[in-house]
């Protein structure tokens, strides 16, 4: 596989092209953004651990029978990803209170949901991503009754394999994001990745935050909250340490 | 029917008990106010235009069958209402993008919805009235999903009764909000106003704005607008005029 031109830059990754254009080639970034890209940091092995984070969670996913994007992880820092189209909404899943949901509708964060409840935001950042009604989608036209329909359904599927794996590493998955996009032959996959990045994700018994609200709200070292996570995970350390 | 003590008073009425424990005298302040109570003004004659407005639109929605909690006009500024417990959603109802609609979703003023769009709002001011979806309106059991489908519907129909009544008065309906409340027997019914305090209102061959934009936007004289609202509805004019 031969890495070539780049397609696309976002906050957190590239996007390059290979000569199979069926596939992309992902590279994980060293930096940190929050609050729509006004609070930003460059911050060492951050791409690393994302990456490897996202890499272990995508295989177990797909041993678990959830289609994906992931195709393997190529280096510390870099994947192999089917190239799909993604759908502009961020697909949330809530399993607690927290953040701006928990400002939206004053209820305290780290309070239970008495279900999981899934959002879609709208993947735009000049209108700060706005939490959008399925008539809104539809209106927008972001996406068809039928493909939202898809998309609640993965992502409540997904909410229940990572709820049990984080489970089992005495971390409380307590809200996350997902992007989904299209394939080739127009199927919906689970794309972009899943990390502490996207992931609110509490020690089960301190409640010690180990994701990005640890930068977003200057708690500590970003890297150590991730590394843990990564190692909980079974995950590799860097070879640098 | 005896007015007697003051049970509550809002942004822009105020509730006064009646001898009756099933009915509640409203009177119509002279008060304008706007974006969550921020801007603020004295209007005098305002209450009664939007009295009468309100008494003439749900007298025509009661002789199309719609309930509500409409007894009878009382007096210029003041009407006779059924007492209901009022469930603590804004539901809205938009045919043309419009306002914080339009900022929201990047969609410029007056185009026309491809259907009519039913939003809901928690009328919670400290907290901004956030939009809500049908999901967080189940964890926060401000109704249930049955209760939800029944504001959807009489909202979609009080749009189509309420589109026909402007259109043969030469104006397009571009949004509004609605309230319910329970009566006593537990049913759901129509509560509140309907006035240009609460429907954004354009003349069809102009575009000009007869309804709260224009002391939103400054766009002219408020009383103007809504005595043009009241005259082309077939309503009277003030005794002092």
């Amino acid at each position: 596989m031969e890495k070539q031109a780049l397609l696309y830059e976002g906050k957190a990754k590239r996007v390059y092209q290979t000569n199979d254009d069926q596939l992309v080639w992902l590279e994980y970034k060293d930096s940190a953004t929050a609050f729509n890209g006004e609070k930003k940091e460059q911050i060492t092995g951050k791409g690393r651990l994302n990456n490897e984070i996202t890499s272990l969670i995508f295989s177990k996913l797909k041993e678990a029978g959830m289609a994906s994007h992931f195709v393997e992880k190529l280096s510390e820092t870099e994947q192999l990803v089917k190239k799909v189209q993604i759908i502009p909404l961020e697909t949330v899943v809530r399993n607690f209170a927290a953040g701006s949901f928990s400002k939206r509708l004053g209820i305290e964060e780290g309070r239970p949901l008495s279900k999981p409840i899934v959002e879609f935001y709208y993947k735009d950042d000049e209108l700060g991503d706005p939490l959008l009604t399925e008539d809104h989608i539809e209106e927008l036209k972001l996406a068809t009754k039928e493909e939202v329909a898809i998309l609640k359904e993965k992502a409540l599927e997904v909410d229940a394999l990572l709820t049990k794996l984080f489970q089992d590493i005495d971390i409380r998955l307590i809200d996350f994001k997902l992007e989904f996009g299209k394939d080739a032959e127009g199927q919906i996959v689970l794309a972009d990745e899943i990390s502490p990045d996207t992931c609110r994700l509490w020690d089960q018994q301190t409640n010690e935050k180990l994701d990005k609200d640890v930068f977003r709200r200057d708690l500590g070292n970003l890297t150590d909250a991730y590394e843990t996570i990564l190692t909980r995970l079974g995950g590799t350390t860097a070879c640098s340490k």
